[in-house]
């Protein structure tokens, strides 16, 4: 059977059999796979069961990075599904993760535009993170002749989702990519939208990547879907 | 002389005399040129009183949003300059003005993701505008099923430099471009940075821009430099 006729046939009954036969491990992603909002999607319960009962790998994949492993480990289980945090790979995670790979120095700082996930996977990795929601509400205005601080030892700037994004965050972001040597600019993921139900997008982390990447005209390194990062890491993985 | 030979020669004082009996009307950008920060550059008054009086045109064009032409009049005269408004281009004039040679619709109303001079402009040109420094302490939380209201009568986004950008100015631009049919999205320009002194950069209407672009996966119409609208706008004046 060739591989295109194959893939058309994934739904059929008959053959979900040999499919599932012959795959070691699966990734799901979760926004519209597991759950839609807060609601968990029919069938899903029976489907993973059915999975580990074969002992299956299960891999849940999303590039939401508001949340941490533990916190998406809490939003499953109060939808009554009991998994492991070590099978989540959410881009808050995948963020921490590529730093790790590539050695990033422990006594260099990590500038977060975004929420408290990225934030409690980079302490959990070993990083020391800034900004994220406590610079939510920080107010800077532009005056001649004012200078805007930030700290040199920044050397990552990660930018994920923020709905507390504000002009001071993308300046310290910024400011850190332009004038700290090395820094690197990282995306979470570029997803342009989001939905918070089926009848409305909202902007995604793609909408404050592009901010960045205007004030900077530099491109991210993107750790979340579709990204080299993310695959070479799950296969090792 | 040719124009490579006659362009590297501009700035001699034997020669400037020439080129200044050539040129009917002169185009001058204003930050940097004019002033920098609060501060007149040298030779300025100077070199504009000379030009009155040989009766040349003059037009100050920025592409700075954050002003009308009215308060950048107060800015000049506040250094001493005395100009008429009409000798002024800024970006935000730019966006008005693009609209009006458009015939944008009087019973469509305007979204604006920048500040008080974009507002002020809308309305001197028969325009009604929405957003701008009112939409800069909203807050609008990403949650289940929550629902984000937006005018259905906005059929134009203009962006501009924003220290007040936030997700409720984002969600609703981007709402207005992805559901709005026919809605316009306008850049007054996409300067990736500007500056408050010489020693430092900050983000510029570029990083907003980039950020709507990112979240609608679509390209504005420019009305600022370099814009083929501001040249023919400027030529048929």
């Amino acid at each position: 059977m060739d591989v295109a006729r194959r893939a058309t046939q994934l739904l059929s009954s008959l053959n979900v059999g040999d499919l599932v036969d012959s795959v070691e491990a699966f990734l799901f992603d979760c926004d519209g796979v597991i759950w839609k909002g807060d609601t968990l999607i029919d069938g899903v319960p029976q489907t993973l069961d059915m999975l580990r009962s074969k002992g299956k790998k299960l891999v849940f994949v999303t590039n939401n990075s508001t949340k941490s492993r533990r916190q998406y480990a809490k939003k499953f289980q109060s939808l009554g599904i009991s998994i492991n945090e070590d099978e989540i790979f959410c881009s808050s995670f995948a963020a921490a993760m590529f730093l790790k790979v590539n050695n990033f120095p422990r006594e260099k700082k990590v500038y977060v535009i975004g929420e408290e996930g990225i934030l409690e996977e980079l302490e959990l990795a070993g990083f020391t993170g800034l900004g994220g929601p406590e610079d939510g509400k920080k107010i800077v205005q532009l005056k001649p002749n004012c200078l805007f601080e930030h700290e040199k030892t920044v050397g990552a700037v990660v930018v994920g989702l923020d709905q507390y994004i504000n002009y001071y965050k993308l300046q310290y972001g910024t400011l850190c990519i332009h004038e700290n040597p090395g820094c690197l600019f990282i995306a979470t993921n570029r997803d342009a939208v989001g939905h918070m139900t089926d009848l409305q997008e909202w902007p995604g982390a793609g909408c404050m990547v592009a901010a960045i990447c205007g004030s900077t005209q530099k491109e991210p390194i993107v750790v979340g879907k579709p990204s080299p990062f993310l695959m070479d890491f799950l296969v090792q993985k």
